[in-house]
């Protein structure tokens, strides 16, 4: 995981915010996590992707897409519904996922 | 900061993502952090606030109004913009701010 934001794109694009409180199992977890990350980048539609934790606390993880379809393709592959479904039986507390058309977007960087 | 997620709201409503990496300086950051988190919520359209950090890594903050009115409103604060300011002076190595309309949501809770 890089420590740079992904960059601001050119709108209209679509995220997905998910953020989340996990449980105490972490069975299975930081593979699963390592291969959707892996999974996601193939999506034709894949922008970027980026995560954050803090430790006992929230996480959020936005992934980036050019459009709907991408990210719809990407919620019903299979392996990934597979994850879905072992995340709520063993490894998040409660999640929200927020699906949205990115408008307006910009960056700074200070060397940039 | 609650370890829970903000919920899902009816859409459409307005996120405001903004993820960043820091600088080591942290003179004043905290201060002005819970300074801006208080400012934020006394907003009328505001709807939650969340955030994340990996130690030593990304920070992800998630804002949510229930429009693009409340959110310019926000934006255009005096005492925001002067922390915007001081944060590309100073606090931030790098950021992207992404300000997207919510078109579908949906929460989990183990025990809801």
């Amino acid at each position: 995981m890089s420590i740079q934001p992904v960059p601001a794109f050119e709108p209209p694009y679509v995220m997905a915010v998910f953020s989340n409180a996990r449980t105490d199992d972490a069975s299975g977890y930081p593979e699963t996590l390592a291969r959707m990350e892996e999974m996601v980048a193939t999506n034709p539609g894949y922008l970027g992707y980026e995560s954050a934790r803090t430790p006992g606390g929230l996480g959020i993880t936005v992934a980036y897409f050019r459009d709907h379809e991408s990210l719809t393709a990407w919620r019903e592959d299979l392996e990934h519904r597979a994850a879905i479904k072992q995340g709520r039986a063993d490894w998040y507390e409660s999640y929200t996922l927020h699906v949205a058309t990115v408008e307006r977007s910009h960056g700074f960087a200070r060397n940039g």
